[in-house]
């Protein structure tokens, strides 16, 4: 008997996934932050994510129920934004024990409510069960124009790498009250300069890994440029920063440095570089070049060095 | 502090989405057995919907998993089939303890794999998470015509009402392996002679109360009337019978019959009739007519008579 807490997630995903049917309609299936599906006739395509949030691995019992709901609306909304698409519906399932404090259930629709209209995303259904503990599933879609989905595949080797914001730390807080890129996600898909992008769940490098591996690309981390809420061991592990990560041709990298600039008022943070070595993750810090290796959050993973995800 | 247990499932379904947003697409919101909304400009509406499947609620661990995991399609597929709509997408959370037997989530993928080829859907992503039990949570979509999603609202006074199928007993095994009416959901939509529908999940007494509450009609049972797989009490509170329900105009009546009888060779079970008395629920029961009191399953209900939901 082979026991999930062996294979881990990511294989186990990968497993369970493997012979799931096809549809002329699905674009992209498992693998990429939201599948993506045709809307045939209408010029636009739709993108599908779901998000559990679950006491004691997403955030601890005692904590503020509206940061819950932020979180459990945000994870799906950073999904949504990763692809650069506008969020549209969300979905909840609410998982919770008879004995479930009514008022927290309430604070944490307040916390979902508030997010989801900050980004034009409407809550229009879900089921309410009994559990062991109090968990979260949210379901959402978000419709952007036809193939033009920023996917982890489109990488390409020389790519320059970037970030949207500063990574490490989100245990303080920030993994909790983040604010998911959704703006920034449309605003670079529409400047029809990005190659590939994702967001940042389960930290700098084990994400930037589903990019290489999709793309078939290596790549140069350089420490120094690498935006730090912390240090630089946080910035690369922690994970939950929520920020995207994408790369763009290096003739495009000026461009697009300039638009963000006059866009938001601030550098766009490039980072590294991809390279044509294979799904060779490298990082160069004071001169020296060392193989980077995972180290983040994985789902019933032994390794794992606690934490929350 | 008020406790979910004392509040019930859908008290506090209605007062956790009371303040939900609206959207000019959206149609139908929380209430239905789907969220329907527009696709503009393609003449369809799309519809959303979610089932949570717990172990030690929904079904027992020992229980065979690909029943189990043709039960967690299965009730997202019966919800799109009530609409009367095609079964388009679905996306899977899977949440499990570390010491879950993979094979036995391989297994319910098989079980929910088969079940969406039958019926032209396709599971198109998802996650797996660490949590204290296994449980399922299953989000689906369907499309069809615009503004033909048939809704429990849509019954008027004098309204026939039918079931596709023989009521209770489902636990004797059928509420895992029962088949979602999703190609008799679809024709009843297409005759257009149908005015009101919903699927059959917490019995027939308490379902039809969602349809007389939405329509704002009362109704009046036939006891020998109606079909059943065991006693009349098991037929009227056993639930998870994932039957439809539906109602139509008594001119239409005679046509629906035959067109049914056509399609599928057997009789059409006419269970009774809408009245003009605003939500009471009666029963003729050899010659005497009494009010039906709702007695199903209600998560966090302590007057519930135990039973797995």
């Amino acid at each position: 008997m082979e026991k999930l807490g062996e294979i881990g997630e990511h294989e186990a995903i990968r497993r369970l996934t493997a012979k799931l049917g096809v549809h002329a309609d699905l674009c992209v299936g498992v693998g990429d932050d939201c599948a993506v599906c045709e809307l045939p006739g209408t010029g636009t395509d739709q993108v599908f994510t779901t998000d559990p949030v679950i006491e004691g691995i997403h955030f601890q019992p005692a904590e503020n129920p509206e940061r819950i709901g932020n979180k459990a609306a945000g994870r799906v909304l950073s999904d949504i934004a990763a692809m650069g698409a506008h969020p549209q519906w969300l979905l909840v399932n609410v998982v919770a024990p008879p004995e479930q404090d009514f008022q927290t259930l309430e604070k944490i629709y307040v916390g979902m409510t508030a997010l989801c209209e900050r980004f034009g995303a409407t809550i229009i259904g879900g089921d309410l069960a009994q559990g062991p503990c109090l968990e979260l599933h949210v379901f959402g879609t978000g419709v952007l124009p036809s193939g033009t989905a920023l996917l982890r595949s489109g990488a390409r080797p020389g790519d320059f790498i970037f970030v949207t914001g500063p990574l490490g730390c989100s245990i303080e807080g920030r993994h909790l009250d983040f604010t998911p890129r959704v703006e920034e996600g449309i605003f670079l898909r529409e400047t029809g300069l990005v190659n590939a992008m994702m967001d940042i769940s389960d930290g700098l490098a084990t994400d930037l890994r589903h990019i290489l591996k999709q793309s078939g690309v290596g790549a140069l981390l350089e420490a120094e440029r690498i935006p730090k809420a912390g240090t630089l061991e946080q910035a690369l592990h922690d994970g939950e920063d929520f920020e995207l990560l994408f790369t763009t041709s290096p003739e495009d990298a000026e461009d697009l440095r300039v638009k963000w600039l006059e866009k938001y008022g601030i550098e766009l943070p490039m980072i590294g570089k991809t390279t044509d070595e294979m799904e060779t993750l490298k990082l160069k810090r004071d001169g020296n070049i060392q193989i980077l290796e995972a180290k983040a959050f994985e789902h019933f993973s032994n390794q794992t060095q606690g934490g929350m995800q």
